[in-house]
């Protein structure tokens, strides 16, 4: 069989545009209306998607007047969309900066059983600064701290996953005997932030653990994913750096002992879908000129950790000398530089920027049929960019039904494609192995629970 | 109309006696399979319960070999049973001492909107020694300070949900408005154990907050539960204990200038159900001939921090100098009481008291037949102890099954049950009103967000 495109709804708003809530196609549901998700999963599911997504963030930012935000809680929301379908992938973005591991790995082990083993964890480190203020801190920690925590974090949350064996679970009834002690084990971990001793009071569920998605890609964040992510989201706005990126994370896989094929590369992509290429552009400039340069300005700045873009003119030529260094930003660093990295090669007005982050906030926008949306995606996926991608409407639910009815259909004649699940777990759709107990492989007796 | 009762059912393990994971009419499913709760709350809201509630505990403990343990996490668990089911309430524990005020009340605040209106939450402090060691912590802190965090707690996350009024959504396309930014406001909490600055990312949800519920019956948990508590859950082995319990609890409510109608007092209680009264006997002894005395005096032990009760004989009475004293008790402090009391009052021997508690951990156990049950929940009920019950039943799902099929048909004769719902909410059917927003309804200008 020809390898395979992998295919992942990113569900955002009422679309990936900033300003898709004001189109007249955008979905009429509130974003608090659990039925508004339900029939977008569902309609993933039914296009054969491997996975839906949501991102997260924990504070709610500052341009609500003008910008469709406040919506529902991703982990609640999975749990409630695992129940109305049964196929298609489940993947909640969560915090490795303000919960506790043992919360996150019992709610993430409970939301694999209830899925049935459609869960997937992407791992963020949250990089919007006013975060820190539902926590009691005034500030976020710095980039590299955040990701040392993260590390920690993980390991903890590992461990407690791994803390059942698959087999403890006994329930011998006549021999009174529910579990076998000797396989659940203590984690007794105790590391530079945190000390847990488990074992988590969950089973170990269907994937056994939850598939790990990450989507830093500062320096830290690509060592950090080569080492522990099995699907990667990243932006890239030129085939040659999203193929630069995969060779770089795939090669630095192979360095930590891991089989590259075990980490999907999945770029975002952001197709304006028109019949004609006019009508596509039409679409984008109807798009662009319902946004809001208030909106535009608050993202950017929050983009770059605060800096103030506003004195700025709307229509001069930015130059890089515009913006703090990217290297220097103790947000999402890689996101920084891709956004420097256009102005210095395409020299946008501020306004142009705009618009173009406007479309999916620095991630790749195309406008064109359906043909070459299709080609573009082959184009990616043949020359090594992509394993698949991160699908971004622009505005949802209409923007993803054309891209289901009229570029799935092109994908498959091309043999791209699936037509049908052959699993039904995440792992199956990915084509990733169920991970090997840490606790339990370990040849070594380890001391049993008391 | 009649004074109606209201009756929530508690879901734990196989059923709330201790053995019944090895009585043959269990539910053969696994702790971690979400079609065995989905069958118990459509069962209860087929018989139009006001409720269905989890208990939690954030440690396995130590019994596992011989108990049922290791399942679901609630609040997964009931956003996954929202979508199946459409009236009836759903109940989750989750504890002050180990989240953070900000993601609590985010996923309350979406598990409101996902249930249309349908949850509740069960404030605890954790009294499980062992929860310490999951959250970087050697100990607990004591009995005064988790009530002392918990009040600072609540107030924040309730502030977090007045954080939006009600009309603060206006999704006025045409002028690109989402929102009125003057309806949604910072909380800027500075409580002696936490901080937020708020807003909440999620919208006011349909009951304006979820119900509170509480189940802390020491001095210090009375007067929490009383001040903020709209049901409790409590655990009394006599009419006139419940009886005294629930006119101090709404006696000192309307000292807090509460109505003492908007606090619904709910004694567990557990039926052993036969069709003959022998038969309900057989049952019972079936259930305690099954119990280990080894989980049963690990229990104890537990509810005694920890106290070693294992050098004392199983054959010979009781006195309550074989206890530590209640009061200085750092678990739960109320429910040593009633155990203690209980054995000033019956000198039981270690093994007869292990059987009472094994049969719903302190909770009020009754074995008979459906008219003498029926007969116990009216009197009851109108004898001022109960405003309804939180029915734990012994074994699931047969035994809920059989209080379904045959007492609560006797309940709606007397005039005391409804036959189907008034309402959809579950403030709806505990007849408690909707809060006003402490923060919108204040007549002052407060500072708008920017």
């Amino acid at each position: 069989m020809t390898r395979q495109l992998h295919l992942n709804l990113f569900i955002h708003g009422k679309g990936h545009h900033e300003a898709a809530w004001r189109h007249p196609s955008a979905s009429p549901r509130a974003l608090t209306d659990i039925a508004y998700y339900r029939e977008l999963a569902q309609a993933a599911e039914a296009a054969a998607f491997d996975s839906i997504f949501f991102a997260d963030h924990v504070t709610l930012g500052e341009e609500i007047g003008h910008a469709a935000k406040g919506g529902l809680e991703p982990i609640t929301t999975l749990a409630a969309l695992a129940g109305a379908t049964s196929r298609i992938g489940l993947i909640a973005t969560a915090s490795t900066s303000f919960t506790e591991p043992y919360n996150l790995a019992r709610q993430f082990a409970s939301l694999d059983h209830i899925s049935g083993g459609r869960i997937g964890w992407n791992v963020v480190t949250t990089w919007v600064g006013a975060a820190a203020g539902n926590y009691g801190q005034d500030a976020l920690a710095p980039h590299a701290e955040r990701y040392a925590r993260a590390e920690d974090f993980l390991d903890a949350v590992t461990k407690l996953w791994d803390s059942w064996d698959d087999a403890a679970v006994l329930e011998d009834r006549a021999a009174g005997r529910y579990a076998d002690p000797a396989l659940i084990r203590r984690i007794d971990h105790q590391g530079p932030y945190y000390r847990v001793t488990g074992p988590l009071n969950v089973p170990r569920g269907p994937q056994g653990r939850p598939v790990l998605v990450q989507a830093g890609s500062s320096a830290t964040g690509k060592r950090f994913a080569a080492r522990h992510a099995e699907a990667v989201f990243t932006a890239h706005l030129e085939q040659a750096t999203a193929r630069d990126f995969a060779a770089e994370l795939k090669g630095l896989a192979a360095s930590f002992g891991r089989d590259p094929a075990g980490l999907l590369v999945l770029p975002g992509i952001s197709p304006v879908i028109g019949s004609t290429e006019a009508e596509a552009q039409r679409l984008w400039r109807e798009l662009n000129d319902l946004t809001d340069a208030g909106v535009g300005l608050s993202r950017l700045s929050a983009r770059f950790g605060g800096h103030d873009f506003s004195h700025l003119p709307l229509d001069r030529p930015l130059t890089p000398e515009d913006f703090p260094d990217p290297a220097k930003v103790q947000a999402a660093q890689s996101r920084a530089q891709v956004i420097v990295g256009l102005v210095a090669r395409e020299r946008p007005t501020l306004l142009q920027l705009l618009h173009g982050l406007a479309g999916a906030r620095g991630h790749f926008t195309l406008a064109g049929t359906p043909e070459q949306v299709a080609a573009v995606i082959e184009d990616w996926f043949r020359a090594g960019a992509a394993d698949g991608f991160n699908l971004m409407p622009p505005i949802l639910p209409q923007q993803f039904s054309v891209f289901v009815e009229q570029v799935v259909p092109l994908l498959r004649r091309r043999g791209l494609f699936r037509t049908e699940y052959g699993g039904r777990t995440l792992r199956g759709h990915y084509g990733l192995a169920r991970p090997a107990n840490h606790i339990f492989a370990a040849p070594a007796p380890v001391r049993a629970l008391a």
